[in-house]
This record gives C-alpha cells, sequence and structure tokens, in this order.
C-alpha cells in the first residue's frame, strides 16, 4: 500500500475561490454583508478530483493521500479571526466532502483557523471538530501566520503549548506547513515553503520541545526543507550548542517527506536520513506542476524516485506505508477497521 | 594552488569588540561619545590569525583564503546608518592590515555600511575605497540589513541597481551573506544563513537581473542554501514562471560555495551542479567549529570532501582555484603579477 502524507486541494471548484474572494473583498468594504460558502455539488467536487489528484493517485499507482486545504490558499495573514475561521471551516468541510465521496482514496487532513497575534490556542476547537467529528487524522500548522513577516515566537514557545497538548491527547502530528507569502523578498512555493522547513527544525534544536512532548510528532514537508543536504551543519550544531545527538534531540520525534523533485535529491535524503522518518509525500498537484525534460516524467512522480532507490522493498515499504502508519495512528487505526 | 573564496575574521582582537560593545552602548546613551576603534597592535593580529585561520590553513592544506569581517558581526541592524559606517570601515581597515602582515595567504573581501531603509547607494564609497585603495577583490552584500525582518526589496529590484553598477564597473563578485537575526525564529547559522541563500537565489529566477547586468557575479554561499538538494523544485519552478533553462538565465551569473559539512552534501552539489559554478569554500573558522564524531575530522575541513570526490584531477583544480580566479578577476591579477 501506497500513502501519499502530503495532498492539498488545489483544483477546489471555482465557488470556493469566490467565497474566498468575497471575503477578501469585503476587507476593503465594512458595509459589505459577510462572504458566506457557496453552493457546490457533489458532481463539481467529482469532476475537479477525478481529473485531477484521483486520476494522478491512479497513473501513479498511490493508494491514498492524506489531503488538505490547499496551504497557499489558507492565508492566515489576510483579514481577522473571524475571516480565517470561517474559511478555515469551510475548507476543511469540502476536505470532509471529497473524503466522504472517496473514502477508500482520500483521508483528511485540515487547516487551522491561524491569525496574526491570537493565541494558537483559538486553533484547538476545529482541530477538536475536524479529528473528532470529521475523522481527520492530522492537521497542518503554520508555524508564520504572518505570511513571511515571522512575527510569532518560535514553535518551542511556550504559546504554542496548548496546542501541542491537544495534539498529543488525540495523538495526531502537524505538518509544519506555511501559507503565502506577503513579503515580496520570498516566493511562496520557492523560498517561503523550504525556509519554514529550515527554521523549524533549527527551532527543535535550539530547544528542547520533546523533552516537554515526548509523544509530539511533527511532518517537515518538502524533503525537510535545506536540512538533509545541511546534515553536517545540523550535527555540528547540535554539538556546539551542547544539545544530544540529533538523533536522540529531534529525530523521535520529527519525520521528513519525500516533496524532492528530482533523484539526486531523494538519494541524499534516504542517504542521511533514517528510513524510520521519512513518510512518502509528493504535493500533487502542487507546487511544480510541469514535466522534466530531462526525465519525461513529472517533476513531483516523486514515486519513480523512491521506486528507483537501491533498497530493500521492506525498507521502500516504511516510506511508502509504515512510517506514514506510525506517525498517524489514527490512519493506522482507520485502515485496520477496512482490514488493511 | 587552493583558494578558499569564504573565510571570515571570526577571531579578531578583543580591541575591536570592545569599540563595537562600545558602539552599541552608546546607542542607548545619546551622551556618551562616539566610540572610537580602539589600538589593536600588529602582535595581536598575528596571534589571533597564526592560531586560527592560518594554522588551519596550513595543516589543511588551503593555499590563500578571500578573508572578509566576520558576517554575523555586521550586525546592519544596530543602530544608525553612521554607526554600520564606522564599523564598517574599522572592519575593512582590520581585513587590510591582515592581508598587509599575510599576503600570500590572505586577499580581502570588504562589509558594506549597509542600514535598514538607507539607499545601498551609500555603500558604492565604501566599496570602492576597497577595491581601488585596499586592493580588495570583492565584498559581502547582505540582502537583508533588517536581520530577519526582511524589510528591503528584492535583490531583482531597481533599489540595488546603483551598487550593481559598481560591481560591474570594478569587476568584483557579491558574496550574498546576511549577519546576525534579531529575529527569534532565526537562528543565525542554522536558519537565517541558510534561507538567505535560498531566498536569493529564488529571487533571481523570478526576476532577470542578469539581463539588465550579464557581466554581474554573485556567490550564493552555504553550497547555494536549499538549492542544490532542490534542484529539481527550482527548475521545474523556473519553467512554471516561464523563465528559460537555470542554466542559461541564472547559473552563468551565480555559483554556489563548498560550505556543506558532510560528505553526501558535497557528493549532491557535484552531481548537479556544473563545476564551473562551484567554489571552493570553507568559513573556517566560522559557524561549525567542532569535530564530526563520524569521522575524526572537522566539519569545515571542506578539502576532505573535494578530495573524496571521484572526480578528475583537472576538474577538481577548476573548483579550487580556477573558477575563483575567473569569478574575482582582481585576484586572478594579483596572482597573476605574483607569477601565480
Amino acid at each position: 500500500m501506497i500513502i501519499d502524507c502530503h495532498g492539498h486541494y488545489t483544483t477546489a471548484p471555482g465557488a470556493h475561490q469566490k467565497f474566498r474572494d468575497a471575503q477578501i473583498a469585503a476587507l476593503k468594504d465594512p458595509t459589505a454583508p459577510a462572504a458566506k460558502p457557496g453552493a457546490i455539488s457533489d458532481d463539481e467536487i467529482r469532476e475537479t478530483i477525478e481529473k485531477n489528484q484521483l486520476r494522478l493517485q491512479q497513473q501513479r499507482g498511490s493508494d491514498l493521500t492524506l489531503f488538505s486545504p490547499r496551504a497557499s490558499a489558507m492565508g492566515h495573514h489576510l483579514g481577522t479571526e473571524a475571516i480565517s475561521s470561517a474559511w478555515t471551516r469551510a475548507n476543511n468541510d469540502l476536505i470532509k466532502r471529497v473524503v466522504d465521496l472517496y473514502p477508500e482514496n482520500f483521508v483528511g487532513v485540515c487547516q487551522l483557523p491561524q491569525s496574526p497575534g491570537v493565541p494558537i490556542a483559538h486553533s484547538v476547537a476545529e482541530l477538536e471538530r475536524c479529528v473528532r467529528e470529521l475523522d481527520f487524522v492530522g492537521c497542518n500548522l503554520n508555524p508564520d501566520p504572518s505570511g513571511g513577516h515571522w512575527t510569532s515566537a518560535p514553535l518551542t514557545d511556550r504559546h504554542w503549548y496548548p496546542f501541542y497538548e491537544k495534539l498529543v491527547e488525540l495523538d495526531v502530528p502537524a505538518m509544519i506547513h506555511v501559507s503565502a507569502s506577503c513579503n515580496p523578498n520570498f516566493h511562496a512555493t520557492g523560498a517561503h515553503y523550504i525556509n519554514a522547513d529550515t527554521t523549524a527544525f533549527m527551532q527543535f534544536i535550539e530547544g528542547d520541545l520533546f523533552g516537554d512532548f515526548p509523544t509530539l510528532r511533527f511532518i517537515i514537508p518538502h524533503g525537510g526543507g535545506a536540512v538533509p543536504y545541511h546534515w553536517g551543519r545540523y550535527r555540528g550544531l547540535a554539538d556546539m550548542l551542547k544539545r544530544p545527538a540529533l538523533e536522540e534531540h529531534v529525530m523521535k520525534n520529527v519525520f521528513f517527506d519525500t516533496c524532492v523533485y528530482h533523484q539526486p535529491g531523494i538519494d541524499l535524503l534516504v542517504r542521511v536520513i533514517d528510513i524510520g522518518n521519512i513518510l512518502f509525500g509528493s504535493e500533487m498537484v502542487g507546487a511544480v506542476r510541469g514535466i522534466d525534460p530531462h526525465t519525461g516524467h513529472y517533476f513531483d512522480d516523486t514515486r519513480r524516485y523512491i521506486d528507483a532507490l537501491s533498497l530493500a522493498a521492506a525498507e521502500k515499504q516504511r516510506i511508502y506505508e509504515k512510517n506514514a502508519r506510525r506517525v498517524f495512528p489514527r490512519l493506522d487505526a482507520l485502515l485496520k477497521a477496512r482490514g488493511l
């Protein structure tokens, strides 16, 4: 079984974006009535999924995608907490509808109603709703709701603890995933995403978060940002900061996905990072949608890179399935209940 | 000949830091007299260099280091433009003294008197002084003088053009190098440095800077940040943004150093990046000062990783010497004048 731990609904029906556009337009016109989610039919959902993520899932031979709202559209920096909450709820409800239409192909992961300067504790209720009522198995946590201005406290700060307590209680992991950038220095998918991944990892080295939360689990997407390429730097910095070795200090709790869009990158990832810390992911249809002229295949068809590794089948199965079932225990329970 | 393109005077004598401390203390006390650089004897310089950079140069078998002021201490975000100017001048003058004491071992690269919100054109005079009067061969350009708040325009913005015009006129390259971070999210050497490298590269993809300045040259340090590891992502993003292939669009003007502190990272670098774009660098004595327990050698002894590559000697010589002489023509001229 092949589980893709990183997929977003980047192809949601037009009415969904229309709702968002109306929300944003209303920010400039306080007399406008509050925007409301428009009607979306099951057929519209089917069309956007079957032509895109489901088609590619089948073409590429993966079985199930952990599916969350479009990351770049979370836009936590836009508007107020109320705006973020309404948009988040609409997004998560839409994911739930996808999952209900294709329960064998998609399992839900939620967006959070974060907003700059708002305590993360305010996101606990939506997490709980998504996990307990909608059967979602994880969430995307934005370490920078300001969208590229980085005005929040580091992820190791006690500010975030009420949320971590709930993650631990529910036994769900968080993928650390920023959204769009409103800082012109940072291209969203080419700089902000990768920088956030790198930043989060270094915060974990500096702090002792997993001393306080030994069972807390994070996925750092996009192959861990710059971290595996600079693994020597991070091992060396941990040493200079008098922290334990990374295997003990961070890597019992942090996992990297395989959203690295060329063979040499994936080769490096499995060379330096323990197989137990690598989860298959593609983020399709996502940041990079084209075909690599060097290979003739989609850049984000990451299964090809894993298949090409000279690893034993059992090791590949850890990347494809077993690690995900361990990191997402609610996914494992759900699959076991289906006899899988 | 082995040229290390990336070394900082991280071990400057105490009086130098004392001057900086006095500058910073005076920020809080406007009645305090302006701080002035303290006296530093040649013997003090000799001691700090011979025990550190020169000793390691000899131990590791490199010949010459392009030497610039300590990057993390540039601190452009601290105080006013006048403070930054005085500190920058003292730093560059100190580098000149090192070079004069050890002309065969060190060649100067300057810091710039950048300050948040101040036009980069104000840095032209110090660049010109260092190149024309002090015989420096390059400079370090900080893309984020705010120290982790990223309040400047992207490097492709016309704001930077007056400085680029001078770089082109003098025929010197710039290493893109941030300084310390005053944003608690970003550890300086573990996040801010690497993020800045990645950010700059993506800015170059988005823009068309080298259309305007075909001979402008940048070194992106720390192995190009996350870029080589995500080379497929960047090739794919260039394609999505309808830019030419990276080889044409960016890589005629951008070079990566080898400050990647483990063998697998260096292996990846030379696998995906053209040898002509790689300059030997170690950044010693710098961010990571310890010994790698896996190898028994210093993390930043990057020569070992290059030596271990299965590359022809002529290819290694490009990394060690020839590329640097091409990217730094004033270095080449200086070496040729010495019969080297």
